[in-house]
């Protein structure tokens, strides 16, 4: 396509992928090439602008890219590491997108060909929609990357410019750390929301009293429940301990409105509320 | 002020008697006079077209009013009710604009003169944000209020009639009922958004890799944390049942979590992902 610019191929082109794509092509800094399972994904990627041409096939575009990005759902990268590996360019960096790091980092060590340049990385951006339908190129804008370090400083190293490229801010974590961080700070939310619509609905009623504060806490509950069930089962072992965390601030409050403990409970929104204002603001 | 327009005294001139001023003014439906302790708010809602005049004292602007409106927090309304009473005209209808309404009638019934018309009433409208600097004259349009009969339907109906002319769905509940189900709609989801930033925070480097479906589901635990132990603490029983029917949710999941039941964890989160996208889109 061109004679400069580094081709990145991204592998499941939906939410992002398709922004990844968007984000690259907009700014000019790659060529990037689609694969995916569906040609009719892929042709609406075409249409949208997310990449410049597409394939079914790994064989059609992972040669020549300095960039392979697997987009995918965690449950389906081993297979597209099995696919994509023998195509692979001399030199190129493979990474992905998933919202777990220790599986993935385990799956690309055991798939990928022998010395093949991998890096982690978990984009913390979203949307409660998914599909390239709802892709945009700012997207990572203000967002952050962490970046997880395999057996290749190097892969890690470019793979951070390269969402950094995007405007993303990097902070790189080990595999470990992240899934044990991202628990707390991104599953434990899906799982809360998913379990007050289920709690709020089982009370006949009471979902036509709901107003705005039920619609902000619950409106990652609409996520795509494949996606989530494959993030849950991966970290199950954190997210548990993470909501046992979460279940002891619970008892904790209910304890005090149990022995009308009015200072307590007070104490209890006082620290939530200081603590959230604190927060950055994110779009 | 006017030859035929109703008075309407609004007692507490924040985000909720605020925006109820300005929806009332700006339809032309009422000429509103603001009750309140502080000179300087009270002030800042005559500058911002809430009230048309305003006092500290009861006797200033009380008498006259068809509609006193208590908009201060519950646990102020035994006090307001006291102030006001030597001062309500005949025929005078008071209601409030209370989170909870078990405490609010039977306080009414205790302070207010014996046979003063009254009924409660809950505006399920709201923002993260207090004050009368906050208020707005679409805060109630495709809102719900619901309106809880006392002694008097009429009041009741009086009151209903209010509400419905700024824009309000109006919904006609017993005090019980109204207790016990905004407990888990409302209610419930505030503690819940306390624990989780509690939780999160907790986990040291978590609130770093916050993104924004943490943002919204927490958004509320920035509100008022006096307001909000006011209205748990009335509501204590009903909240309490609330979080049990919440934590029973909660070790549901983590149980199949525990169990590797990645299929109990997709089910889960499908039938939250349903009801939630059923509900109806509120701003």
């Amino acid at each position: 396509m061109s004679g400069d610019r580094p081709i990145v191929a991204v592998v499941g082109v939906g939410l992002i992928g398709g922004s990844l794509g968007m984000a690259l092509r907009r700014r000019n800094l790659a060529d990037v090439v689609g694969l995916g399972r569906s040609e009719e994904r892929l042709a609406l990627a075409g249409e949208l602008g997310a990449v410049d041409r597409f394939s079914t096939q790994a064989a059609d575009v992972i040669p020549g890219a300095a960039h392979v990005v697997v987009c995918t759902p965690v449950s389906v990268m081993p297979e597209m590491f099995k696919l994509m590996g023998p195509h692979l360019s001399e030199g190129a960096v493979v990474s992905d997108a998933g919202s777990t790091k220790r599986s993935v980092m385990s799956d690309a060590a055991r798939w990928l060909p022998p010395g093949a340049a991998f890096a982690g990385a978990h984009p913390m951006a979203g949307s409660d929609k998914a599909g390239v339908g709802a892709a945009s190129a700012d997207l990572f804008e203000g967002s952050v990357c962490v970046v997880v370090e395999g057996a290749s400083p190097d892969a890690a190293y470019s793979v951070g410019k390269l969402w950094q490229s995007v405007g993303a801010r990097v902070v790189r974590l080990a595999a470990d750390d992240h899934d044990r961080l991202v628990a707390a700070s991104s599953h434990l939310p899906h799982a809360c929301a998913a379990a007050l619509v289920l709690a709020v609905s089982a009370t006949d009623g009471a979902m036509d009293l709901t107003a705005g504060g039920f619609a902000d806490s619950t409106r990652i509950a609409a996520s795509s429940p494949g996606m989530w069930r494959d993030i849950c089962m991966a970290n199950a072992d954190e997210l548990s301990a993470a909501l046992r965390g979460y279940g002891a601030q619970l008892e904790r409050f209910a304890g005090m409105l149990g022995s009308a403990d009015a200072e307590g409970v007070l104490a209890f929104f006082e620290e939530a509320a200081r603590i959230r204002e604190g927060l950055e603001p994110k779009v």
